[in-house]
């Protein structure tokens, strides 16, 4: 399978030494046999019909900062050139998350899907603001489009949901879908102000410099939206989300909840069509009361109750994982299309 | 899909009300027009080639106390001539378990398998010790066979495994497999003493009467089997598991394991193909850590660490879901190897 990065930073990078480390694996279990034909970062591009050695496709990226260091004659091509110029029959979308215009990642994805490749995207931006649309694009392009890292980096949320209760209808769903914010509110159970604990969470890499998209509740909004469309059929972007971030709790309400054995979580739902990103209390022996960086979401369906499942919400090689699953995922429809 | 059910307990009772309830559901979304064709209990059958009317079997068993007073002309058929008998493409097997023969589950699935009929189960004792010959039976027959009620009940606990962390190797796995030994510790961190808390689970329901099964690991030792088999591709049977049960805890082990923020339960783990199933102590932050009749399960995977599920593990209503969704895939598998 012919393939085009588009994006080559920690997610890129680690989706290549797992591709590296697993060839043989990934041929002889799933009959895939992946060709790397070309890489974008931000600086230039790398390309070869051939396939691109992956060793050296990451040296060059470690020693120059940039994939174009891959060949002496440096490439500027743009996607649009590299889609004219080069046969693939697969996409992965690993630019960074914008979710004001999700761009560069959303004209990535159309530009692929109306080439008619197959397309996977760890990329939430263009899935939060545009998800049925995008839908409907691949559909009448009639190419694979899959997304698992959107939502919970390595842990497979919405294939558990979509594969695995597909017996039952799920009536409602809550969770922490956010790491950054679970770490901070957990390091104010153990005592730390708000602000010791947003440094603390920088410090650690888990926060961003500026770190809105976390603590207003925008990512976890996000993912909610993407959730909301896939597993429960809604047709919602991250507009129609009501989001209240965790900057306005203080200690004492961390503390007034820990006397009643309960903590305070940022928490996104989706009961009824109503979709809500908000600090709240819940128990702490509640299944999705986990620590640290850790997401969890409990769905509530029909006859079996309530199912819960905990994972690490986001991480390199966890999110490249889920680019791992997603391609056999793809191979195994194209081969079920091709019967 | 012309179908045999043999044991109508709970279970199949629940199995009965969801398939009343779903059947345009299921025909709609899944292409599925399920038929039941045959149904045994213990003292009888009942049996239609145009298919048994749903609501008369339930009222049957509700109020004679077996499935045979369907018809005024009660049948004593035995599986055996109901096979000859019958057309039918599916047989789902629903007797009790029984961890030293497995009989009468065995037999049932194995005369099943070899009139060329697909097999769901929700009875562990076949499965824990005859996992492999079964499979190879069932591959030799070319057809299809399920399991997924047998470990976790109406949490999909297999499929999770199997279907959702399908891009990663699984290195190890461990949880609590046996709501009714956690049910008892949850009691017992709660303050009350051992046999305080067993006749608690028993009013409940929870414990049977003999509740050995539970309380010396057998229940939580068979579904490691099945795990083993199914998820590490270990060839086991129960025989092979070390096993501890609860019944040497006292509230002292309880209380001082809480001292330290701990809790004991009955862990099954898998880890370098050692498994055992035993009391251990374990941090009340572990999300394994789950309380009453809860069942819990962490993965631990290659590139993306722990991942947790936790759901009910038994129950009439959650056990039937599970082999609704073995329908669907069964179903889904025969379109495929039609095409």
């Amino acid at each position: 399978m012919r393939i085009i990065l588009v994006g080559f930073g920690v997610v890129g990078q680690s989706l290549a030494k797992i591709l590296l480390s697993r060839a043989s694996d990934l041929y002889t279990l799933y009959g895939i046999n992946p060709k790397i034909v070309a890489c974008l970062d931000s600086k230039g591009c790398a390309i070869s019909q051939a396939g691109l050695d992956l060793d050296r496709l990451l040296e060059a990226k470690l020693s120059k900062g940039t994939v174009a260091a891959y060949d002496e004659c440096q490439s500027q091509l743009s996607l649009a050139d590299v889609i004219d110029g080069i046969e693939a029959e697969l996409l992965i979308e690993m630019t960074p998350t914008n979710l004001d215009s999700a761009e560069p990642g959303l004209a990535n994805i159309i530009s692929g899907m109306r080439s008619s490749k197959h397309i996977i995207t760890v990329n939430k931006g263009p899935l939060a603001l545009a998800f049925p649309s995008l839908v409907e694009l691949a559909n009448h392009n009639n190419i694979k489009f899959r997304f698992s890292g959107t939502v919970g980096g390595g842990t497979p949320i919405l294939e558990f949901a979509k594969r695995c209760l597909n017996g039952e209808r799920i009536i409602s769903f809550r969770g922490i879908l956010n790491g950054t914010t679970n770490y901070i509110l957990s390091k104010m159970e153990d005592g730390l102000k708000f602000n010791e604990a947003l440094n603390d969470a920088k410090a650690k890499g888990y926060a961003e410099a500026s770190p809105s998209l976390d603590l207003d509740g925008y990512d976890a909004a996000s993912k909610l939206a993407i959730m909301a469309n896939w597993i429960m059929g809604l047709k919602v972007t991250i507009r129609d989300i009501k989001r209240e971030g965790i900057t306005g709790i203080d200690l004492s309400d961390i503390k007034n909840a820990a006397m009643n054995k309960n903590s305070v979580k940022l928490i996104a739902s989706c009961d009824n069509k109503r979709l809500e990103v908000k600090p709240t209390i819940i128990k702490k022996v509640d299944p999705i009361c986990v620590n640290g960086t850790l997401n969890a979401v409990t769905f509530c369906s029909e006859y079996s109750g309530d199912k819960t499942i905990i994972g690490r919400g986001a991480g390199g090689m966890e999110t490249a994982s889920s680019i791992v699953r997603d391609l056999i995922e793809i191979r195994e429809a194209i081969a079920e299309d091709v019967l």
